[in-house]
Protein backbone atom coordinates (compact mmCIF):
# COMPACT_ATOMS: atom_id res chain seq x y z
CA UNK A 1 0.00 0.00 0.00
CA UNK A 2 2.90 2.34 0.59
CA UNK A 3 4.23 1.76 -2.52
CA UNK A 4 0.80 2.49 -4.24
CA UNK A 5 0.38 5.30 -2.38
CA UNK A 6 4.02 7.30 -2.90
CA UNK A 7 3.18 6.59 -6.72
CA UNK A 8 -0.15 8.41 -6.52
CA UNK A 9 -0.24 11.73 -8.20
CA UNK A 10 -1.62 15.15 -6.60
CA UNK A 11 -4.77 14.51 -8.55
CA UNK A 12 -5.79 11.46 -6.89
CA UNK A 13 -6.72 14.03 -3.46
CA UNK A 14 -9.24 15.80 -3.29
CA UNK A 15 -9.32 18.61 -0.23
CA UNK A 16 -12.42 17.99 2.29
CA UNK A 17 -15.03 20.68 1.72
CA UNK A 18 -14.84 23.33 4.87
CA UNK A 19 -19.11 23.20 4.27
CA UNK A 20 -18.91 18.70 4.91
CA UNK A 21 -16.07 19.22 7.83
CA UNK A 22 -17.09 19.49 11.37
CA UNK A 23 -14.11 19.90 14.35
CA UNK A 24 -14.68 18.67 17.76
CA UNK A 25 -12.59 19.57 20.10
CA UNK A 26 -12.28 17.82 23.14
CA UNK A 27 -9.43 18.36 25.96
CA UNK A 28 -7.37 15.52 24.30
CA UNK A 29 -7.18 17.23 20.91
CA UNK A 30 -9.31 17.34 17.93
CA UNK A 31 -11.59 15.23 16.31
CA UNK A 32 -12.23 15.56 12.61
CA UNK A 33 -15.25 14.59 10.68
CA UNK A 34 -16.19 14.68 7.01
CA UNK A 35 -19.82 14.84 6.22
CA UNK A 36 -21.74 12.77 3.51
CA UNK A 37 -24.52 15.13 1.98
CA UNK A 38 -25.11 12.85 -0.89
CA UNK A 39 -26.01 10.23 1.34
CA UNK A 40 -27.57 12.33 4.16
CA UNK A 41 -28.17 15.88 3.21
CA UNK A 42 -31.16 16.88 5.34
CA UNK A 43 -28.71 15.45 8.12
CA UNK A 44 -26.01 17.27 6.94
CA UNK A 45 -27.67 20.66 6.98
CA UNK A 46 -28.97 19.87 10.28
CA UNK A 47 -25.65 19.25 11.39
CA UNK A 48 -24.27 22.34 10.03
CA UNK A 49 -27.27 24.60 11.81
CA UNK A 50 -26.42 22.42 15.06
CA UNK A 51 -22.85 23.37 15.13
CA UNK A 52 -23.84 27.06 14.10
CA UNK A 53 -26.17 27.30 17.43
CA UNK A 54 -23.29 25.72 19.56
CA UNK A 55 -25.74 23.43 20.24
CA UNK A 56 -22.72 20.60 20.92
CA UNK A 57 -20.40 23.46 23.27
CA UNK A 58 -20.67 22.35 26.77
CA UNK A 59 -22.23 18.83 26.43
CA UNK A 60 -20.48 15.55 26.76
CA UNK A 61 -19.47 12.40 25.59
CA UNK A 62 -22.09 10.21 26.79
CA UNK A 63 -21.21 6.71 25.87
CA UNK A 64 -18.77 4.80 25.37
CA UNK A 65 -19.68 0.53 25.12
CA UNK A 66 -16.72 -1.83 23.85
CA UNK A 67 -16.94 -2.63 20.18
CA UNK A 68 -20.17 -0.93 19.18
CA UNK A 69 -20.24 3.14 19.38
CA UNK A 70 -18.99 6.09 21.21
CA UNK A 71 -21.46 8.67 21.64
CA UNK A 72 -22.11 11.94 22.24
CA UNK A 73 -24.74 15.12 21.90
CA UNK A 74 -27.86 14.83 23.59
CA UNK A 75 -31.16 14.72 21.73
CA UNK A 76 -32.72 17.40 24.03
CA UNK A 77 -30.59 19.34 25.67
CA UNK A 78 -32.18 22.20 27.02
CA UNK A 79 -30.41 24.30 24.44
CA UNK A 80 -31.35 26.43 20.87
CA UNK A 81 -31.48 24.45 17.90
CA UNK A 82 -30.94 27.59 16.21
CA UNK A 83 -31.99 26.91 12.37
CA UNK A 84 -31.94 23.37 13.03
CA UNK A 85 -34.93 21.28 12.89
CA UNK A 86 -35.65 18.76 16.11
CA UNK A 87 -36.60 15.90 13.67
CA UNK A 88 -35.62 14.48 10.32
CA UNK A 89 -36.80 11.98 8.09
CA UNK A 90 -34.90 9.50 7.39
CA UNK A 91 -32.20 9.09 5.14
CA UNK A 92 -31.64 5.15 5.67
CA UNK A 93 -30.84 4.54 1.42
CA UNK A 94 -30.57 6.48 -1.45
CA UNK A 95 -31.01 5.80 -4.94
CA UNK A 96 -27.93 4.09 -6.83
CA UNK A 97 -28.18 5.76 -9.87
CA UNK A 98 -26.27 9.25 -9.75
CA UNK A 99 -23.53 8.15 -7.38
CA UNK A 100 -20.03 6.99 -8.95
CA UNK A 101 -19.76 3.53 -6.85
CA UNK A 102 -16.43 1.75 -7.24
CA UNK A 103 -17.80 -1.61 -6.75
CA UNK A 104 -15.66 -4.19 -4.89
CA UNK A 105 -15.33 -7.38 -6.88
CA UNK A 106 -15.81 -9.68 -3.76
CA UNK A 107 -18.94 -11.13 -1.91
CA UNK A 108 -20.71 -9.56 1.17
CA UNK A 109 -22.49 -10.92 3.76
CA UNK A 110 -25.33 -8.43 4.36
CA UNK A 111 -25.64 -6.61 0.80
CA UNK A 112 -25.77 -7.70 -3.46
CA UNK A 113 -22.57 -5.33 -3.70
CA UNK A 114 -20.56 -2.94 -1.80
CA UNK A 115 -17.94 -0.38 -2.80
CA UNK A 116 -16.82 2.92 -2.41
CA UNK A 117 -18.73 6.24 -3.27
CA UNK A 118 -16.50 9.25 -2.94
CA UNK A 119 -14.30 8.29 0.19
CA UNK A 120 -16.80 6.46 1.73
CA UNK A 121 -17.65 2.85 1.97
CA UNK A 122 -21.71 1.90 0.92
CA UNK A 123 -23.72 -0.51 -0.33
CA UNK A 124 -26.11 -1.03 -3.07
CA UNK A 125 -28.62 -3.53 -3.92
CA UNK A 126 -27.88 -3.08 -7.85
CA UNK A 127 -26.52 0.21 -9.90
CA UNK A 128 -30.04 1.05 -10.50
CA UNK A 129 -31.56 0.11 -6.92
CA UNK A 130 -31.24 1.63 -3.58
CA UNK A 131 -27.76 2.05 -1.63
CA UNK A 132 -26.45 3.13 1.56
CA UNK A 133 -23.54 3.95 3.33
CA UNK A 134 -22.13 1.30 5.56
CA UNK A 135 -21.05 1.14 9.49
CA UNK A 136 -17.78 0.41 9.17
CA UNK A 137 -15.18 1.62 12.15
CA UNK A 138 -15.09 5.05 11.92
CA UNK A 139 -18.30 5.85 10.60
CA UNK A 140 -20.52 8.73 12.06
CA UNK A 141 -24.45 8.03 12.68
CA UNK A 142 -27.48 10.30 13.94
CA UNK A 143 -28.72 8.34 17.09
CA UNK A 144 -32.82 7.78 16.77
CA UNK A 145 -35.42 6.83 19.12
CA UNK A 146 -37.93 3.86 17.58
CA UNK A 147 -39.62 5.90 15.58
CA UNK A 148 -37.61 6.32 11.94
CA UNK A 149 -37.88 9.83 11.58
CA UNK A 150 -36.66 11.19 15.29
CA UNK A 151 -33.38 11.67 14.82
CA UNK A 152 -31.78 14.99 13.85
CA UNK A 153 -27.87 15.09 14.74
CA UNK A 154 -28.70 16.23 17.91
CA UNK A 155 -26.88 13.16 19.43
CA UNK A 156 -24.22 11.51 17.10
CA UNK A 157 -22.31 7.51 17.33
CA UNK A 158 -19.16 6.66 15.85
CA UNK A 159 -18.16 2.39 15.19
CA UNK A 160 -15.36 1.80 17.57
CA UNK A 161 -15.18 -1.59 16.86
CA UNK A 162 -16.27 -4.56 14.83
CA UNK A 163 -18.67 -3.00 11.47
CA UNK A 164 -22.40 -2.73 12.75
CA UNK A 165 -23.84 -3.94 10.07
CA UNK A 166 -27.05 -4.89 11.11
CA UNK A 167 -27.61 -1.55 11.74
CA UNK A 168 -27.53 -0.72 8.17
CA UNK A 169 -30.28 0.74 6.50
CA UNK A 170 -32.17 1.37 9.53
CA UNK A 171 -30.28 4.10 10.67
CA UNK A 172 -28.88 7.66 8.82
CA UNK A 173 -25.26 7.36 8.39
CA UNK A 174 -24.01 11.05 8.02
CA UNK A 175 -20.28 10.84 7.63
CA UNK A 176 -16.94 9.82 9.22
CA UNK A 177 -13.94 10.62 11.20
CA UNK A 178 -11.00 11.49 9.80
CA UNK A 179 -8.92 11.97 12.51
CA UNK A 180 -9.02 11.59 16.33
CA UNK A 181 -10.44 8.32 15.99
CA UNK A 182 -8.13 7.46 18.55
CA UNK A 183 -8.98 9.65 21.18
CA UNK A 184 -12.63 8.17 20.73
CA UNK A 185 -11.72 4.64 20.90
CA UNK A 186 -9.74 4.70 24.04
CA UNK A 187 -12.44 6.24 25.81
CA UNK A 188 -12.90 4.62 28.89
CA UNK A 189 -16.25 2.36 28.48
CA UNK A 190 -18.81 3.40 30.36
CA UNK A 191 -20.84 1.09 32.97
CA UNK A 192 -23.74 1.65 32.95
CA UNK A 193 -26.50 -0.27 30.61
CA UNK A 194 -25.43 -0.18 27.00
CA UNK A 195 -22.17 1.61 27.59
CA UNK A 196 -23.56 4.78 29.16
CA UNK A 197 -21.81 6.31 31.84
CA UNK A 198 -23.70 6.90 35.03
CA UNK A 199 -21.72 9.70 36.66
CA UNK A 200 -22.44 13.51 35.20
CA UNK A 201 -17.83 13.24 35.63
CA UNK A 202 -17.26 10.12 33.98
CA UNK A 203 -17.95 11.93 30.84
CA UNK A 204 -15.77 14.12 28.44
CA UNK A 205 -16.80 17.54 28.01
CA UNK A 206 -16.76 18.93 24.42
CA UNK A 207 -15.66 21.95 24.54
CA UNK A 208 -17.16 23.20 21.03
CA UNK A 209 -18.15 21.55 17.71
CA UNK A 210 -17.53 24.31 14.54
CA UNK A 211 -17.73 24.17 11.02
CA UNK A 212 -14.74 24.01 9.33
CA UNK A 213 -16.04 27.00 7.34
CA UNK A 214 -16.32 29.12 10.24
CA UNK A 215 -13.01 28.71 11.42
CA UNK A 216 -10.25 30.69 10.67
CA UNK A 217 -8.51 29.80 7.29
CA UNK A 218 -5.07 29.63 9.83
CA UNK A 219 -6.74 27.23 12.62
CA UNK A 220 -7.80 24.83 10.63
CA UNK A 221 -6.64 21.07 9.99
CA UNK A 222 -6.88 21.02 5.88
CA UNK A 223 -6.84 17.18 5.44
CA UNK A 224 -6.93 15.68 1.95
CA UNK A 225 -8.55 11.92 0.90
CA UNK A 226 -7.52 9.79 -1.56
CA UNK A 227 -10.23 10.06 -4.45
CA UNK A 228 -12.45 6.83 -5.17
CA UNK A 229 -12.80 6.80 -8.39
CA UNK A 230 -9.67 6.68 -9.42
CA UNK A 231 -6.98 4.21 -10.73
CA UNK A 232 -4.87 4.83 -8.11
CA UNK A 233 -7.58 3.52 -5.31
CA UNK A 234 -8.04 0.72 -7.07
CA UNK A 235 -4.28 -0.51 -6.97
CA UNK A 236 -4.67 0.33 -3.76
CA UNK A 237 -7.58 -2.35 -2.96
CA UNK A 238 -5.30 -4.96 -5.09
CA UNK A 239 -2.62 -4.30 -2.80
CA UNK A 240 -4.59 -5.36 -0.23
CA UNK A 241 -6.82 -8.28 -1.69
CA UNK A 242 -3.18 -9.73 -2.72
CA UNK A 243 -0.98 -8.86 0.16
CA UNK A 244 2.41 -9.51 -1.64
CA UNK A 245 4.50 -8.74 2.11
CA UNK A 246 7.06 -11.47 2.63
CA UNK A 247 5.28 -11.88 5.58
CA UNK A 248 1.92 -13.25 4.23
CA UNK A 249 1.49 -16.93 3.49
CA UNK A 250 -1.96 -17.25 2.19
CA UNK A 251 -2.86 -13.90 0.17
CA UNK A 252 -6.96 -13.58 0.88
CA UNK A 253 -7.80 -12.65 -2.45
CA UNK A 254 -10.77 -10.86 -1.28
CA UNK A 255 -11.06 -8.34 0.72
CA UNK A 256 -14.47 -6.83 2.81
CA UNK A 257 -15.64 -3.12 2.45
CA UNK A 258 -14.40 -2.38 5.93
CA UNK A 259 -10.92 -3.66 5.77
CA UNK A 260 -10.28 -1.59 2.63
CA UNK A 261 -8.04 1.22 4.15
CA UNK A 262 -9.69 5.08 2.86
CA UNK A 263 -6.54 7.15 3.38
CA UNK A 264 -6.23 10.47 4.63
CA UNK A 265 -3.32 13.05 4.69
CA UNK A 266 -2.31 16.47 5.27
CA UNK A 267 -3.28 18.72 2.63
CA UNK A 268 0.40 20.21 0.66
CA UNK B 1 -31.51 -12.35 22.55
CA UNK B 2 -31.60 -11.67 26.39
CA UNK B 3 -35.26 -13.78 26.28
CA UNK B 4 -33.25 -16.48 24.62
CA UNK B 5 -30.39 -16.04 26.80
CA UNK B 6 -33.03 -16.09 30.38
CA UNK B 7 -34.67 -19.42 28.44
CA UNK B 8 -31.13 -21.29 28.70
CA UNK B 9 -30.99 -24.00 30.48
CA UNK B 10 -27.83 -25.07 32.72
CA UNK B 11 -26.46 -27.55 30.30
CA UNK B 12 -26.50 -24.69 27.50
CA UNK B 13 -23.31 -23.99 29.17
CA UNK B 14 -19.82 -24.84 30.09
CA UNK B 15 -17.39 -23.82 32.56
CA UNK B 16 -13.66 -23.01 31.24
CA UNK B 17 -10.99 -25.31 31.72
CA UNK B 18 -8.69 -23.95 34.16
CA UNK B 19 -5.79 -25.80 32.24
CA UNK B 20 -7.34 -23.50 29.00
CA UNK B 21 -7.65 -20.42 31.14
CA UNK B 22 -4.78 -17.44 31.61
CA UNK B 23 -4.64 -14.84 33.45
CA UNK B 24 -3.48 -11.99 33.14
CA UNK B 25 -2.58 -9.22 35.72
CA UNK B 26 -2.80 -5.86 35.62
CA UNK B 27 -3.20 -2.85 37.44
CA UNK B 28 -6.54 -2.16 35.71
CA UNK B 29 -8.25 -5.30 36.35
CA UNK B 30 -7.44 -8.80 35.60
CA UNK B 31 -7.69 -10.04 31.89
CA UNK B 32 -9.13 -13.84 31.10
CA UNK B 33 -8.14 -15.56 28.24
CA UNK B 34 -9.50 -18.92 26.90
CA UNK B 35 -6.96 -21.06 25.15
CA UNK B 36 -8.43 -23.45 22.16
CA UNK B 37 -6.09 -26.59 21.81
CA UNK B 38 -8.56 -28.01 19.26
CA UNK B 39 -6.93 -25.77 16.56
CA UNK B 40 -3.53 -24.66 18.29
CA UNK B 41 -2.38 -27.27 20.52
CA UNK B 42 1.44 -26.66 20.53
CA UNK B 43 0.20 -23.00 21.05
CA UNK B 44 -2.02 -23.65 24.17
CA UNK B 45 0.90 -26.07 25.51
CA UNK B 46 3.94 -23.84 25.03
CA UNK B 47 1.37 -20.45 26.73
CA UNK B 48 1.20 -23.00 29.67
CA UNK B 49 4.67 -23.67 29.78
CA UNK B 50 5.68 -19.79 29.28
CA UNK B 51 3.51 -19.19 32.03
CA UNK B 52 4.84 -21.71 34.42
CA UNK B 53 7.91 -20.42 33.73
CA UNK B 54 6.77 -16.69 35.00
CA UNK B 55 8.41 -15.56 31.54
CA UNK B 56 5.49 -13.18 31.06
CA UNK B 57 5.87 -11.41 34.78
CA UNK B 58 7.24 -8.18 34.60
CA UNK B 59 7.19 -7.87 30.87
CA UNK B 60 4.42 -5.29 29.53
CA UNK B 61 1.45 -4.18 26.81
CA UNK B 62 4.39 -3.49 23.70
CA UNK B 63 1.95 -1.82 21.14
CA UNK B 64 -1.38 -0.33 20.56
CA UNK B 65 -2.68 0.16 16.95
CA UNK B 66 -6.04 1.56 16.21
CA UNK B 67 -8.60 -0.47 14.69
CA UNK B 68 -5.85 -3.46 14.62
CA UNK B 69 -4.52 -4.82 17.88
CA UNK B 70 -3.33 -4.83 21.13
CA UNK B 71 -0.01 -6.60 21.69
CA UNK B 72 2.18 -7.72 24.82
CA UNK B 73 5.23 -9.81 25.75
CA UNK B 74 8.17 -10.26 23.73
CA UNK B 75 9.55 -13.02 21.70
CA UNK B 76 13.15 -12.89 23.14
CA UNK B 77 12.87 -11.27 26.80
CA UNK B 78 16.59 -11.88 28.07
CA UNK B 79 14.44 -14.45 30.82
CA UNK B 80 13.81 -18.05 30.92
CA UNK B 81 11.49 -20.31 28.27
CA UNK B 82 11.61 -22.98 31.49
CA UNK B 83 10.16 -26.09 29.41
CA UNK B 84 8.55 -24.05 26.41
CA UNK B 85 10.05 -24.13 23.16
CA UNK B 86 11.82 -20.77 21.52
CA UNK B 87 9.63 -21.29 17.83
CA UNK B 88 6.72 -23.51 16.84
CA UNK B 89 5.65 -25.33 13.58
CA UNK B 90 2.48 -23.22 12.58
CA UNK B 91 -1.31 -23.97 13.31
CA UNK B 92 -2.72 -21.41 10.86
CA UNK B 93 -5.10 -25.14 9.71
CA UNK B 94 -6.53 -28.11 10.98
CA UNK B 95 -9.06 -30.39 9.74
CA UNK B 96 -12.37 -29.91 9.73
CA UNK B 97 -13.04 -33.73 9.63
CA UNK B 98 -13.87 -33.85 13.85
CA UNK B 99 -14.56 -30.68 14.65
CA UNK B 100 -17.90 -30.42 16.02
CA UNK B 101 -19.36 -27.17 13.65
CA UNK B 102 -21.88 -25.30 13.90
CA UNK B 103 -22.64 -23.76 10.45
CA UNK B 104 -23.86 -20.08 9.55
CA UNK B 105 -26.13 -20.40 6.49
CA UNK B 106 -24.99 -16.48 5.50
CA UNK B 107 -22.49 -15.91 2.72
CA UNK B 108 -18.76 -14.83 4.10
CA UNK B 109 -16.08 -13.00 2.50
CA UNK B 110 -13.62 -14.74 2.87
CA UNK B 111 -14.20 -18.32 3.60
CA UNK B 112 -16.81 -21.01 2.29
CA UNK B 113 -18.12 -21.75 5.49
CA UNK B 114 -18.19 -19.58 8.76
CA UNK B 115 -19.47 -20.70 12.12
CA UNK B 116 -18.38 -21.55 15.79
CA UNK B 117 -16.52 -24.47 17.49
CA UNK B 118 -16.72 -25.11 21.46
CA UNK B 119 -17.47 -21.20 21.81
CA UNK B 120 -15.02 -20.22 18.85
CA UNK B 121 -15.87 -18.25 15.68
CA UNK B 122 -13.99 -20.33 12.94
CA UNK B 123 -14.16 -21.18 9.19
CA UNK B 124 -13.91 -24.19 7.12
CA UNK B 125 -13.24 -24.88 3.49
CA UNK B 126 -15.71 -27.74 3.14
CA UNK B 127 -16.81 -30.33 5.95
CA UNK B 128 -13.95 -32.11 4.56
CA UNK B 129 -11.53 -29.61 4.24
CA UNK B 130 -9.44 -27.43 6.20
CA UNK B 131 -10.48 -25.25 9.46
CA UNK B 132 -9.64 -22.46 11.06
CA UNK B 133 -10.39 -20.08 13.55
CA UNK B 134 -10.79 -16.39 12.45
CA UNK B 135 -9.47 -13.18 13.64
CA UNK B 136 -12.53 -11.58 15.07
CA UNK B 137 -12.79 -8.68 17.64
CA UNK B 138 -11.12 -10.29 21.22
CA UNK B 139 -9.35 -13.43 19.45
CA UNK B 140 -5.87 -13.73 20.49
CA UNK B 141 -3.16 -14.67 18.51
CA UNK B 142 0.78 -15.71 18.46
CA UNK B 143 3.05 -13.02 16.80
CA UNK B 144 5.44 -14.64 14.46
CA UNK B 145 8.78 -12.96 12.15
CA UNK B 146 8.33 -13.52 8.51
CA UNK B 147 9.61 -17.36 9.11
CA UNK B 148 5.97 -18.70 9.31
CA UNK B 149 7.56 -21.26 11.92
CA UNK B 150 8.89 -18.39 14.18
CA UNK B 151 6.42 -17.85 16.36
CA UNK B 152 6.02 -19.40 20.20
CA UNK B 153 3.10 -17.43 22.12
CA UNK B 154 6.17 -15.41 23.95
CA UNK B 155 4.54 -11.99 22.00
CA UNK B 156 0.74 -12.30 21.60
CA UNK B 157 -1.74 -10.16 20.60
CA UNK B 158 -5.80 -9.40 20.52
CA UNK B 159 -7.99 -7.96 17.76
CA UNK B 160 -9.09 -4.43 18.98
CA UNK B 161 -11.22 -2.80 16.08
CA UNK B 162 -13.01 -4.56 12.67
CA UNK B 163 -12.08 -8.36 12.19
CA UNK B 164 -8.93 -8.84 10.42
CA UNK B 165 -9.27 -11.46 8.20
CA UNK B 166 -6.92 -11.32 5.86
CA UNK B 167 -4.51 -12.10 8.77
CA UNK B 168 -6.65 -15.86 8.95
CA UNK B 169 -4.70 -18.82 7.81
CA UNK B 170 -1.56 -16.60 8.18
CA UNK B 171 -0.50 -16.68 11.44
CA UNK B 172 -1.80 -19.10 14.92
CA UNK B 173 -5.45 -18.24 16.61
CA UNK B 174 -4.99 -19.44 20.47
CA UNK B 175 -7.67 -18.11 22.41
CA UNK B 176 -10.18 -15.13 23.22
CA UNK B 177 -10.52 -13.18 25.89
CA UNK B 178 -13.19 -13.95 28.00
CA UNK B 179 -13.30 -11.01 30.45
CA UNK B 180 -11.06 -7.72 30.38
CA UNK B 181 -11.42 -7.17 26.87
CA UNK B 182 -12.49 -3.31 27.42
CA UNK B 183 -9.22 -2.58 29.36
CA UNK B 184 -7.10 -3.90 26.55
CA UNK B 185 -9.23 -1.90 23.83
CA UNK B 186 -8.83 1.36 25.29
CA UNK B 187 -5.03 1.12 26.35
CA UNK B 188 -3.85 4.75 25.04
CA UNK B 189 -2.68 4.13 21.32
CA UNK B 190 1.02 4.06 20.46
CA UNK B 191 3.17 6.71 18.47
CA UNK B 192 5.32 4.51 17.04
CA UNK B 193 5.44 2.86 13.62
CA UNK B 194 2.50 -0.18 13.98
CA UNK B 195 1.30 1.74 17.46
CA UNK B 196 4.16 0.55 18.95
CA UNK B 197 4.56 2.49 22.19
CA UNK B 198 7.86 4.47 21.75
CA UNK B 199 9.25 5.16 25.13
CA UNK B 200 9.06 2.55 28.11
CA UNK B 201 6.96 4.54 30.37
CA UNK B 202 4.03 4.68 28.03
CA UNK B 203 3.70 0.87 28.41
CA UNK B 204 1.61 -0.96 30.89
CA UNK B 205 3.27 -3.52 32.77
CA UNK B 206 2.35 -7.01 33.05
CA UNK B 207 2.16 -8.17 37.06
CA UNK B 208 1.55 -11.64 36.07
CA UNK B 209 0.47 -14.30 33.68
CA UNK B 210 -0.51 -17.34 35.59
CA UNK B 211 -2.60 -20.72 34.50
CA UNK B 212 -5.83 -20.53 35.97
CA UNK B 213 -5.20 -24.46 36.86
CA UNK B 214 -2.10 -22.96 39.19
CA UNK B 215 -4.17 -20.29 40.72
CA UNK B 216 -5.56 -21.05 44.38
CA UNK B 217 -9.27 -21.98 43.83
CA UNK B 218 -10.22 -19.04 45.92
CA UNK B 219 -8.85 -16.72 43.73
CA UNK B 220 -10.14 -17.97 40.23
CA UNK B 221 -12.37 -16.13 38.34
CA UNK B 222 -14.60 -18.68 37.40
CA UNK B 223 -16.53 -18.55 34.04
CA UNK B 224 -19.01 -20.57 31.94
CA UNK B 225 -19.28 -19.76 28.37
CA UNK B 226 -22.48 -20.72 25.91
CA UNK B 227 -22.14 -23.73 24.39
CA UNK B 228 -22.42 -22.74 20.78
CA UNK B 229 -23.76 -26.80 19.66
CA UNK B 230 -27.14 -26.19 21.30
CA UNK B 231 -30.22 -25.29 20.10
CA UNK B 232 -30.23 -22.23 22.63
CA UNK B 233 -27.23 -20.98 20.45
CA UNK B 234 -28.92 -21.27 17.39
CA UNK B 235 -31.45 -19.52 18.55
CA UNK B 236 -29.41 -16.71 19.49
CA UNK B 237 -28.22 -16.52 16.11
CA UNK B 238 -31.27 -16.65 14.86
CA UNK B 239 -32.26 -13.54 17.07
CA UNK B 240 -29.56 -12.00 15.98
CA UNK B 241 -30.25 -12.13 12.32
CA UNK B 242 -33.58 -10.96 13.01
CA UNK B 243 -33.93 -8.58 15.11
CA UNK B 244 -37.31 -7.91 16.22
CA UNK B 245 -36.78 -5.50 18.60
CA UNK B 246 -39.14 -2.41 17.60
CA UNK B 247 -35.98 -0.22 17.13
CA UNK B 248 -34.92 -2.75 14.26
CA UNK B 249 -37.23 -1.32 10.84
CA UNK B 250 -35.17 -3.80 8.14
CA UNK B 251 -34.12 -6.61 10.04
CA UNK B 252 -30.59 -7.46 7.98
CA UNK B 253 -31.60 -11.34 7.80
CA UNK B 254 -27.93 -12.52 7.79
CA UNK B 255 -25.14 -12.25 9.92
CA UNK B 256 -21.44 -12.25 9.93
CA UNK B 257 -19.32 -14.89 11.68
CA UNK B 258 -17.67 -11.26 13.87
CA UNK B 259 -20.89 -10.19 14.86
CA UNK B 260 -22.37 -13.06 16.79
CA UNK B 261 -22.42 -12.64 20.23
CA UNK B 262 -20.38 -15.35 22.43
CA UNK B 263 -22.29 -14.97 25.69
CA UNK B 264 -19.81 -15.82 29.21
CA UNK B 265 -21.00 -15.29 32.73
CA UNK B 266 -19.69 -16.18 35.89
CA UNK B 267 -20.39 -19.29 37.03
CA UNK B 268 -23.28 -20.02 39.56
Amino acid sequence: MADVLAASKPSDWRPVDPENTLYMDLAAGRIVIELQPEFAPKHAANLRALTRAKYFDGLAITRSQDNFVVQWGEAHAPKSFGEAKPALAPEFTRPAAGLKFTALPDPDTYAAQTGFVNGFPAAREAAQGSAWLVHCYGMVGAGRDNDAGSGSGAELYVVNGHAIRMLDRNITLVGRVLQGMDVLSTMPRGRGPMGFYQKPEERTPIMQIRLAADVPVAERTNLEVLRTDTQTFTDLIESRRNRTDEWYKVPAGRIDVCSVPLPVRKAK
